[in-house]
């Protein structure tokens, strides 16, 4: 075991749970009318329990020990075999699936908070449970009867595990490309049963020791089916062959060659695998053959959220070291009185900044995960079924930007907890150090964050003609015309104004583009867009949050411990604002140049 | 041995050198004169091979062997002591330093090419000679002759090491604090003779195996000396005493007491020192009593134009490796011709884009460090007086802006790097994420990049009553006035001149508030006044480096090598001021709001 740092604090958690979004909303569904919101703070309670008491303890020793592989054989640490065990027990494993199968059964919003304190505990850990549940869901949208009885449950209890099988080594973000090929099993009565063959790398949660069982979920190509993304197929391949009563039967021919070394997430097992190498593995077409890539993007778009919440969490743990650190560590007289005492360097102006960008940054983030998952409910549960469809589109919108822009921002900001350590946040004494090498994986998969741009660029904003876009949009400029005259907000609201409003006209250049012969002029600038629209959307967020502050802080004293986070909330608010939607200008500059050098350059300059 | 990744071309150092800066200049000196410009070429190509052939296949066992502390010792790895005998033998350890104490006498600028060559081979190992000749500056300029006698060709040649130990547990950026004290040796006739006790530690090259001495350069308080400071001396402290004839007497009473476990740089050993615990340490008075800290400070001035550069080579060879990469990775096809073949991703334009982050940004970052160290040529070697104390107060204004801006550049770049890899570029199969790692180091030693930004604001903007800073600017403005209506980049030159403006304005704004009863927002500002400085320095000199390519592209073939050479760094200099210098405009959106929500926010909010 190794140092704990894992610090939490609960209260912005319960703020975007019940205060930014409605909480008392979602529990208004059938599905949650048994839940109660003192239930809800108790759920929140309990996970920071589990992550202060067994998930942050093990958090370094998947840096340090590790998954270890040997012969086909993948180890996992035995304080990741207490984080499973505990999981288990109380439900942990799968939080917001059906009770049915059981899962917790939780709303998403809240579901989305206990996964932003377990990956902040222990991202690495959380690869186990996380892939599961995702394969897990696939199972029970597109299962048969029997399948799911077979599988869903075991899965959503944690006894066995799950993984999605997409990557091969010639087909990276190029998945139609793959090679993997399934061929009737002339053995087997059942039409649905397939030999596999083929070669997978970079799956996360491969193999491992924590569960009894895994069960692939692995893309491959009907021997005849047609080249490309829609000649692909999905199929249930387990580790061990499961007998139609449930029980294990042979080992199914699934050979693990090897683990990534990495960069950070060590306890994370990033496999090789090898399916069929002796002619013996089967797989069970999942739904329709050949409908797999859609399939698969069902759960990559939940996997997507997740790893956004993973870049957000790992940054929120960050400043929360960064935060502490700074209230502890006695330096120099501040800049303003060289001759005063040696102060905390909390009172430095500088380590201030950096601490300000960790807070409002990772609130941010918090706000743009919770928004997102407080509209899955919506979508998943509300009666009305145009206010279902309506809350989709959104979250359908919403998932790149929280994919990429988490992530990026999230590893953006685990360099400022370091730089307010300062040597010692360099060394693995304190785990910043760790934090940034974890968090770096979130802009890499689940689709590289170009991926999620041009996803957005060329999908989600064409959704319905533009219209869910331009909504969200019209959204954020009504917003701009209640708060103009604002007292305290006044100049952050003409702040979030130019910035959604060279932000939209940027999007409109897009069409121009692809109307007038530069298509090119999309991908050139996709990433940057997409990073507009995070800033634009966080920044609306933001101050939605001060206004309510605002209120509430009239409500209490300002030094008790809620007027003293309402007062941090609105100047948190301004601060994103003024220091970080600002960078938004940076970008429409850029635009503004139309450049193309980057296109015009002879590849050999390079 | 690890897999050797180093493939640094020549062709933008030799442009540095000789098209952009004046070589022809520097060799006209008497130091230099017997120089021609094929020997410096030469130098040039021979540091690549030794780049190529002995330092880059080092620089994986750094990482991943590094250094090993065992009961005081530590030992390096053994291609490591491959690489420092080749410096040795052909005078790489010290090769801008005095051949009369067996340095090898470079300009400055090419010796300063050479150490990005060395440092984006292997960073780890050239932890060891940078050291050294820092150390052995110090004595060469304010030792006796004995000291010189005794300690300089040893530490310029490499048979000895050196090391600047000023850090303390409890004083780190607050070097005031130390409590490490010197007496007088009662058993020594020499009165420059001390007994030292105390500890340090953040010692870089502190311990090692590498060579037969270390000669450590250490800050302590003479008993009875004033706190603070003003009451620091500097003493020469050998790990082995040095006898009066050279050779070396018995160990010193220096213990190292461990060695950090670092994010990056694994390599480069990060001692813990322990000196006089059984009080038989001694050190030998350098200079005056009390002088120590501006002594150390003109050591510290020159390492942290080393560690700016260290910030650009290291993320110059994440470029190498990604351009290459990019050039060799087939995937789809491209965004604009969906049904068209698979292309190697560099046709990608996402892909195109990063790869111009990283080549505009390290091309940018070697202009600044080569202009830096051109303008040490003049201050050091210039015949007239007045022309050399103008381009040292130059050195003075660029020196913590090269530090802190290529130190997060060069971190920022890396991530680009990785990105353009892909998921392998998480991996340590490919060298980019030892490059991030290694990376981050810039930013936090030889003084936080805040403390650079205090310097630059509050001492070296203040020069001479600001006129130094306010000649800077003005040859900016004067270029900007030459080239305003220039054919190919005028509308580059508009941006450089509006980022110019606004971060003068900026400038000026910091006396008001000092003057005006707000000094606090100097230090609130201060890190990202200096990123703005950085940008409009690296974006006038971009623009004269296009300007030299149109001219120099006139006199070649379009498609020779050159011809390609000088159309990218046309199309380079763009993109740097329409891409990189417009994240000026941002920040000055910023500083606009006089935002003070990091201050106003109560502190037990955080």
């Amino acid at each position: 075991m190794g140092i704990n740092f894992f610090r939490r604090d609960d209260r912005d958690i319960k703020f975007v749970i019940k205060e930014h979004n409605s909480l008392d909303k979602i529990l208004s569904y059938t599905a949650y009318q048994d839940f109660t919101v003192e239930d809800m703070d108790m759920v929140i309670d309990e996970s920071l329990k589990v992550g202060r008491e067994v998930m942050g303890p093990a958090n370094q020793d998947g840096d340090r020990i590790g998954a270890v592989y040997n012969d086909g054989v993948v180890t996992l640490p035995k304080s990741f075999h207490e984080c499973a065990e505990v999981m288990r027990e109380n439900g942990w494993w799968a939080v917001s699936n059906s009770p049915e199968f059981g899962g917790q059964g939780l709303p998403q919003i809240v579901g989305g908070m206990v996964l932003e304190i377990f990956c902040g505990a222990n991202l690495n850990v959380m690869a186990y449970p996380g892939l599961t549940v995702g394969a897990g869901r696939l199972v029970e949208n597109h299962g048969t009867d029997e399948d799911k009885a077979l599988f869903v449950e075991k899965m959503y209890t944690g006894v066995w595990g799950g993984t999605m099988c997409l990557t091969e080594p010639d087909a990276g973000s190029d998945v139609g490309w793959l090679r993997t090929r399934a061929v009737p099993d002339p053995d087997s009565g059942d039409p649905r049963v397939f030999k596999i063959e083929g070669s997978k790398c970079f799956i996360s949660a491969g193999e491992h020791d924590l569960c009894e069982n895994i069960i692939h979920l692995l893309l491959a190509r009907i021997e005849g089916a047609m080249p490309g993304t829609k000649g692909i197929s999905l199929f249930i391949v387990p580790k061990i062959w499961v007998n139609p009563d449930g029980s294990l039967g042979e080992p199914n021919d699934v050979r693990c060659t090897g683990i990534e070394k990495k960069m950070g997430i060590h306890g994370s097992a990033t496999a090789s695998l090898s399916f069929g190498e002796n002619g013996k593995c089967r797989g069970i077409l999942l739904g329709e053959p050949h409908s797999g890539m859609p399939k698969m993007f069902q759960m990559m778009n939940e996997s997507r959220l997740g790893v956004g919440l993973q870049g957000h969490a790992v940054a929120a743990s960050a400043y929360d070291t960064a935060r502490i650190y700074a209230k502890e560590r006695i330096q120099g007289p501040p800049f303003t009185d060289r001759r005063g005492d040696r102060v905390p360097i909390i009172k430095h102006e500088d380590v201030r900044r950096m601490l300000m960008n960790l807070k409002a940054g990772t609130e941010g983030m918090r706000a743009l995960c919770a928004r997102t998952f407080f509209l899955l409910d919506v979508a998943e549960k509300d009666p009305n079924e145009e206010t279902r469809r309506n809350a989709e589109r959104q979250v359908e919108l919403l998932t790149p930007v929280v994919k990429s822009y988490c992530a990026d921002l999230g590893y953006e900001l685990t360099r400022d907890a370091i730089q307010v350590l300062g040597g010692v946040g360099y060394c693995a004494e304190f785990p910043v150090e760790q934090y940034a090498r974890d968090a770096k994986i979130a802009s890499v998969y689940e689709g590289t964050n170009y991926i999620q741009a041009v996803d957005l660029i060329g999908r989600k904003m064409n959704m319905q003609g533009g219209r869910v876009f331009q909504e969200y949009m019209e959204m954020i400029m009504d917003f701009v015309a209640a708060n103009r005259e604002d007292a305290d907000f006044a100049a952050d609201v003409k702040l979030l104004d130019e910035a959604t409003g060279g932000t939209m006209a940027f999007a409109q250049k897009f069409a121009e583009y692809f109307m007038g012969g530069k298509p090119q002029m999309i991908p050139l600038y996709a990433t940057r867009f997409l990073d507009n629209l995070g800033e634009v959307m966080i920044g609306h967020l933001m101050l939605e949050q001060g206004l309510i502050s605002r209120k509430r802080l009239a409500e209490v004293k300002a030094d008790s411990a809620d007027g003293i986070f309402y007062r941090g909330k609105i100047e948190t608010a301004k601060y994103f604002c003024r220091n970080m939607l600002t960078r938004v200008f940076g970008r429409l500059a850029t635009f503004q140049t139309e450049d193309t050098s980057a296109l015009d350059i002879p590849e050999e300059a390079f």
